[in-house]
């Protein structure tokens, strides 16, 4: 699994039972793809991190430490995943946090995951999942350790076929996917459903959002019916690790892979937003 | 902290943090009470675990296993609390469940809690909480270690003549508090909010509802507003721990002690429900 990790510094892949990331889920994580050594979007993943520590009101590692941990990781590693989670660290039995001690930091590489090179070049079939999103606008938009609501959606099918799920709220509102924000085309602008209540803001998502008006697409975020989802000429997900799935089936209805999800992973590609092997 | 701990029957208390319940907090819990040696309302508890384990569909541990090892804890102990944790234990990088290993069980002995007396006796002041649950029908009623909402409740106060806050939903319920449930009393019944969408079904308020017909109390399960709530003749919060404390005022409004509760107190106390300390 993990190749190596760094648990507050030292090496080791133990954790006391008492950290509040296992005792409540109290705490946050990113996932990183690694290039040639690099980590890419660092800045957009220790911001969103910082963000949610502030949300979370965790003290936030501190920037240098946690780039040197994760430099000696990635050193001459040519492709892989850096996983990085903050937790509360220690504190008395109950959910205050007085008496709280360090945040604890742990930061591991994994391998480079093995997904069908189909996914990327052909696009994938998704389902759309019974479970429906909880509203809660404090945790929306954070990376938080708090996901049983993904695994009880990811949990729905078991046929490698699917790739990815696509999840509504309980108000009927498309959200995102279990693992990956979604984007649709309709009369050539592209939109994104609105994740105010609901799902991750993931750095592909906001990387696609700030570069699509420099390559003359113009970008919506809105609220999102299943129906309207389906009518759209072009659908597709992302994520940080999986770079661009352009989607080619909702169960029975067929779509076509387009054009603005080609210039828009041509665009993410070129700056280095994600891997040369998505 | 913990007296003594068992990780699957092993005296430890380090675990992998590839362990779900650190990854997704994907898990649940129990928190009994210890007395004289015997764990209070064992049956109950380990009910709830189990429904909580289908719930997320996680094999639930033999119950035989789980009461040897907590037999081999509190064996001899006075009074002290029992903690329980089951994860989904380990598996791949990613929300899917499968290849997922055995789950993780985790037993656990701690010193029984330092709460004033008073809270008790004379009751305890509450604050009610800006924070709102959000409405999650799948995982409402179960005890899974998801908890960061409760922590988001808990944080708003530290001033300690407030013990407890109280916390409603979304759509402006009352739900319960950050760590126990809520009774009130209007017109001589009894009443406790409707949990189904929002909140965990405690141990000590499923045997209020069972007993209180028995000493003639009328017993209603129902949605409840805030105001509703404050028009109340009594109030007061429970769980396996705490026992039974009375509400001597919520925000500036105070409350008096009433019959309804000492009667529940004296029923939960004759049936062994709960510790003798409370």
């Amino acid at each position: 699994m993990a190749i190596k990790t760094l648990i507050n510094g030292k090496e080791t892949d133990q954790i006391s039972f008492l950290d509040r990331g296992l005792q409540y889920g109290d705490g946050l994580f990113e996932t990183i793809a690694v290039e040639e050594g690099e980590l890419l979007c660092w800045d957009d993943h220790f911001y969103r991190l910082q963000q949610g520590c502030e949300r979370l009101n965790i003290l936030s590692p501190d920037q240098n430490i946690l780039k040197a941990e994760t430099s000696q990781l990635v050193d001459s590693v040519d492709c892989g995943i850096i996983k990085i989670i903050v937790t509360r660290g220690q504190g008395h039995r109950g959910y205050s946090t007085a008496g709280t001690t360090e945040p604890t930091r742990i930061v591991s590489l994994f391998p480079w995951p093995e997904y069908s090179n189909e996914n990327s070049t052909s696009g994938i079939n998704v389902r759309v999942c019974d479970y429906r999103y909880a509203q809660n606008p404090v945790l929306a938009g954070i990376k938080h350790l708090n996901r049983l609501e993904q695994i009880l959606a990811r949990s729905e099918w078991d046929d490698d076929s699917i790739a990815e799920g696509i999840v509504l709220d309980q108000m009927n509102n498309v959200i995102e996917g279990t693992m990956s924000n979604l984007f649709y085309v309709t009369n050539k602008s592209l939109n994104t459903p609105d994740l105010s209540y609901s799902g991750v803001e993931g750095i592909i998502r906001n990387k696609i959002i700030e570069i699509a008006p420099s390559i003359d697409i113009d970008i919506n975020i809105k609220k999102t019916s299943l129906e309207e989802l389906k009518n759209a000429d072009e659908i597709f997900m992302c994520n940080s690790i999986i770079g661009l799935w352009p989607v080619k089936a909702i169960n029975e209805i067929a779509y076509e892979q387009g054009e603005i999800a080609v210039k828009i992973k041509q665009a993410l590609k070129e700056k280095k937003f994600i891997s040369k092997l998505c």
